[in-house]
């Protein structure tokens, strides 16, 4: 479904459309089990906003698979891309099972597939063979970059970071997620507070085009600072489903915390 | 609609409806998006405990005008008064739009508007033209005395705060919010943690009404601090919607924190 | 009804059924006053991985009884037993009114009665009697151990706890609760911060049997400390609605934080 913009919003005279090139401006919402009428009626109100939805980690394993289908469905009559988590993909790695998780997330309708190491190791060789496969089999590729243990998370540099970015896009991936988890804190670009560590952010956009990556920023304040940062249109994810209008409203400086301080 | 009083409440032989006198005990649950019908479920199951609903600064800018409507008819028919946010007012304000936003305000089904200044400056005189302007528009006015910015909102002293909640309800307003936003934290009456700054609570208490005023408190520290310091009918904003049914049990003394500590 | 299985699960090629011997494995969700369209929204995608849902503290006695009565028939439907809070239990004994309260549980449809002290004393005779009436009329009874304020609480020797926890079990309680209220700070086995007060964690353990208790971990960090102590089948409570699916997949080893690391 084609996104409508705000020609029908209410006050849309004080408002203005975010205009935004392909490949802007995402937002991926995370959704870590969100009841099937619950979800459409969040769509309802907010799916204009969304773009991509990531079935968390595995949750979309523990419930009925007429459910995933349906919730599947609703996204996409909403003009959102729906994911299966990078987790499930790291577990049907482990296992040896990447065609029946193909062939299975096929059935229940995705049309992109997260591809991370977050919990597992993969040789960059390996990873380049699964990128391609994935692709082959005419899935939209998102990969991820960070471990979900923040010790290991920690000794990994941003120079190494921006590397697998920079390698992951030149394999085909459609945009490549930076790991916070669901939670927001002691993990990549953030401190154990949730603080932003600004020096890290830097570094990243010093090196790649940041239209290729899209920030996991749970927190409010993780989404303004890198709204005022990168301006309205910057990439971001693992926005919680509840958060999708607040961050709508920051984006286009319609709240105290961007007021004044976008262009859109 | 009337609110019903709880004869009809499960297990209502244990416990005392809550009195109140007109303009006392309101309770104002902030909306930052819900949909429609979760709206309209939340409001079947906790409706009877809700006195007004503010849509959060510029939230309704962002969807549907007619789910905004639907969901102004929702909290209608359950005797709830619901208005726009601050934040819209004041981007209406700025952009010299007041009566446009009046027009709007008034054909989506609202009956209440709030004049803050959060986020601009707005002199003392045309605060009073807006307050009796809108008034002159068959509105109810509510207005909200506090800054966005945490160091702005730092710069107001206790002896202004309370100058302005005296002239707005000298001016007609029906009730004054004190600022504490969605969070709670490092802004009006508490403290970067969201501890109550309780000198300053007593401050406002010596020196004002206290029924005139709605304590912004979206945390449960603060809603029990208030109703332990004011009684069960202090008047409370900025109660999340998943915390109305809580609220009301804090109020009446059926919860441990303030079992036995209230009097009804 | 029946749990079902995963058989029909999504992608249950790659995930293993979490067998569970009678009493263990057990899911308490916290029903703050969720409403009873979105309970059974819930419910579908989640109601097979819950097992006891409790109406917290006295929630169920602000809102209308036929609510109540649809949400109490909503769990039952999908296998969950659900029961009213301690506190309201509380309430009815300091009032005297234990047979009327056990009349409109049993009217209201509830077949279990939690019996707790957290807010007022009872001395242990008194328990007893309490114990055995509820008993008697046929309802499962569970009990908790811990105090609602937390000086109070942290009055509360571990030695105590464990004989109280026996001792119940001895009476007859199905499962005893470990206090943590809502949010899990500053209470019983957790410190100010929510962190695991581990030393009294294996203190209790190495004097009981811990399939008779059910750890209050709304906390996520709590939950995967003790799956990870105790194993996929620690029964747990409070856990908030929307964590069902989480708490469920770091059961299996499905999420970062428990893969690889929990037995099924």
């Amino acid at each position: 479904m084609e996104k409508q913009g705000d020609a029908m919003n209410a006050f849309n005279f004080l408002t203005q459309d975010r205009v935004k090139e392909p490949g802007t401006g995402i937002t991926m919402m995370l959704d870590k089990g969100t009841g099937p009428k619950m979800l459409e009626d969040l769509l309802e109100i907010s799916g204009e906003h969304v773009d991509l939805a990531k079935f968390g980690w595995c949750t979309s394993a523990v419930y009925n698979e007429e459910i995933v289908k349906t919730k599947v469905e609703s996204y996409k009559a909403h003009g959102v891309v729906p994911y299966p988590g990078g987790t499930l993909f790291e577990v049907a790695y482990t296992q040896n099972k990447l065609e029946e998780f193909l062939n299975e997330a096929d059935k229940l309708g995705f049309e992109a597939i997260e591809i991370s190491d977050g919990s597992v190791d993969i040789p960059l060789e390996a990873r380049d063979e699964v990128i391609q496969n994935v692709k082959d089999n005419g899935f939209m590729v998102i990969t991820e970059v960070g471990k979900k243990d923040p010790q290991k998370d920690g000794e990994y540099t941003t120079q190494e970071r921006v590397e697998l970015i920079e390698h992951d896009i030149n394999m085909g991936a459609y945009k490549v997620l930076i790991e916070a988890r669901e939670g927001g804190k002691g993990i990549g670009i953030y401190d154990n507070a949730g603080n932003v560590k600004k020096d890290d952010v830097q570094r990243i956009a010093d090196s790649i085009d940041v239209k290729n990556v899209i920030w996991e920023a749970p927190q409010k304040n993780q989404q303004v600072y890198l709204i005022l940062k990168f301006g309205a249109n910057v990439n971001l994810g693992n926005i919680p489903p509840e958060e999708i209008i607040s961050l709508e409203t920051m984006r286009r400086g319609l709240r105290g915390d961007t007021l004044g301080k976008v262009n859109l």
